[in-house]
């Protein structure tokens, strides 16, 4: 049997008595093997693994059929804490969360736009260490740290490609919070994070086919299949705000022409705007076009329309169960929920699949990256690779 | 344990001996036992209920090492047989595979397009006959059935939802084939089963995420994860030529408007041609172009622009390995390799994904939707479920 075989065998097996110690403890190393169908030799050494690092406690009692002692095994919950961080242009969030992904603490910082990689992390490890401090938390129980970032991100090599807010270019940033937070790290794109956590936690729970839609300085999408994150080759999956709509339209900050987030990204609505007033910001958009400023209403019509295309066109592609929307567009302006709830959407989607999803709207705003950056860590610690 | 995870699990371990087997063959009970980390009582289990199917050969040899006897187990390869059939409106071909996927037999014929899905059925039963009496093949050895509609079908209860070509809405199909043929069917959207072909056997073997497109009287995709097809919720993941490109252009016949195969299914070339022209076909467009016609020109260079919109799109979304395309438009005209292949493609693609892919070209036209769907036969069988 070839090597990758070998080592592709072991880890599920880990991952399959992990998963039913979590699930079904307390539970006996030969129920273990019976669940499994495992050797008791296979199930024996897998324990041991995570016994020798503190995940697993062991108590003895009397079974009674036979009078003869079994030990029964239960994870130890809180031996397990990771760390999630969301890292964007102006601020950080850091969170602390358990094994069960509930949110120990959750707290905001501001971050200086122009500051190196280096300095970034030096500066969250500061923070971390602080927090710690506050609010009496045992260094020694993290297992990891899981960050979001906006871009292009190799999340295999730790390595931020391209994220144009943070101006980061092949930036080895797992790496630098390696070495500065003393934490293994993985690092992935925030939208990837933030679809894993409104799936794990939010209100898809039960969702098999789950897409995030989110609406701001760009358009992007992630898909979550059975629990876990679709990423494409490239960890590049769900760009749609890149895929081209009319390729005589306007030029993209991409380069290309036409791409579907130069008709609905924040930016595009607010330069649109501002050749028949002074505006800078959404709420005075909207606040336009209620007051009757035709020049508004169609601005903002069109952005619906295109946010139809968008949900139909990810539905095509994807055809998920449910979508998730988010975005402040999507969350802050009540025309944009009676366009998607009441029937306007509907003549936007494909017939076949008219009555195949359900539309959620984000309930993890805040802490959406936190908690899924802090669960990536949580997968990277208990998988050889993933 | 819940009875579902002990399926899951019995599901996994036998397929786990299966491809054991398969892949390793000569191969001893203990030395599955050492591979998968099963108990040897699970392996034997596992390894009786294929050799009571027929599937495992058992031969004895001594071993060199201390001179006991060991049941090598091999596949019975010969035992294995599926049948693939691709129907569409005026014709239906039928092959029948090894378990290797090997094509013993692939032949043509033609269908009445108005006949009934009960006919039709019938007409391929008397076909198969025929066909098994002349090949001299042992109906007994087939275990399974496989069909590629084109449509909108639901695989898991073998109905097909919708297909126009066909005429056929709403129509158990695969109950049909299974009363009037004998064996167990699986039916399935005919480009899913294309994909997988060509994943398998075709261009792309060694991709992980391969996206097939098709341009022809429609344009659709499918995409196949690590070997397996995603299917999205309503097995209808790939719809490509109803994702909106325009939400002010042209009506499509679904009913939106400006789906992207309002502008590059051959349909809407040849009805933009014969505002021109009294031409009918590809081949006629292509070489009034060449003859250089400027209308025709600038039709056949608006429809490779679109074929580049439909891969960026693909990309965007799918971030595949590899990209197999097909249909008459790419395979028999050179203006459109050529355009993929030099150049011009790539000012139309996303940069971070520019050399992210491989582009082939479809190696089994004619065979490829018989070979997915005698594959897809092969799985069913080999799984509880799929």
């Amino acid at each position: 049997m070839q090597k990758h075989d070998q080592d592709y065998i072991k880890r599920k097996n880990r991952d399959t008595v992990f998963h039913l110690i979590k699930n079904h403890a307390p539970v006996s190393r030969a129920q273990l093997a019976r669940m499994t169908g495992m050797s008791p030799t296979t199930v024996s050494r897998i324990v041991a693994e995570l016994d020798e690092q503190g995940y697993v406690l062991e108590s003895e009692s009397v079974t009674s059929g036979v009078g003869r002692k079994a030990a029964w095994l239960t994870l130890n919950r809180a031996m397990v804490l990771t760390i999630g961080i969301e890292l964007d242009k102006t601020r950080f969030r850091i969170g602390i969360m358990d094994l069960d992904g509930e949110l120990v603490v959750l707290k905001e910082y501001e971050r200086i736009p122009t500051e190196t990689p280096e300095a970034t992390v030096m500066h969250i490890q500061r923070t971390l260490d602080q927090l710690f401090d506050e609010e009496k938390i045992d260094p020694a129980k993290v297992i990891g740290v899981g960050v979001g970032i906006p871009g292009i991100i190799d999340h295999r090599s730790g390595v931020v490609i391209l994220s144009a807010q943070l101006g980061w270019h092949h930036v080895p940033a797992a790496a630098l919070f390696h070495e500065h937070l003393g934490y293994e790290t993985v690092i992935d794109n925030e939208l990837k994070a933030r679809a894993l956590a409104e799936h794990v936690k939010g209100r898809a729970i039960h969702s098999r086919k789950t897409a995030l839609i989110r609406f701001g300085s760009g358009v992007g999408s992630a898909l979550i299949i059975e629990g876990e994150i679709y990423r494409g080759e490239n960890n590049s999956a769900g760009e749609i705000g890149h895929t081209v709509i009319d390729p005589m339209g306007t030029t993209c900050e991409c380069g290309k022409v036409g791409c579907l987030q130069t008709y609905i990204a924040e930016g595009a609505l607010l330069k649109e705007a501002s050749k028949y007033s002074s505006i800078t910001n959404l709420p005075e958009l909207f606040e336009a076009s209620r007051s009757g400023h035709v020049w508004a209403e169609q601005i903002v019509r069109k952005a619906m329309v295109y946010m139809g295309v968008t949900i139909n066109n990810i539905l095509c592609m994807y055809n998920p169960d449910s979508i998730i929307l988010s975005g402040d567009i999507v969350e802050k302006f009540h025309e944009v929920r009676t366009f998607m709830d009441e029937g306007e959407l509907h003549a936007m989607i494909w017939e076949p699949l008219l009555h195949s999803f359900d539309i959620h709207y984000s309930s993890l705003e805040v802490e959406g990256v936190v908690l899924g950056s802090g669960m990536l860590a949580q997968k990277k610690f208990f998988r050889v690779t993933h």
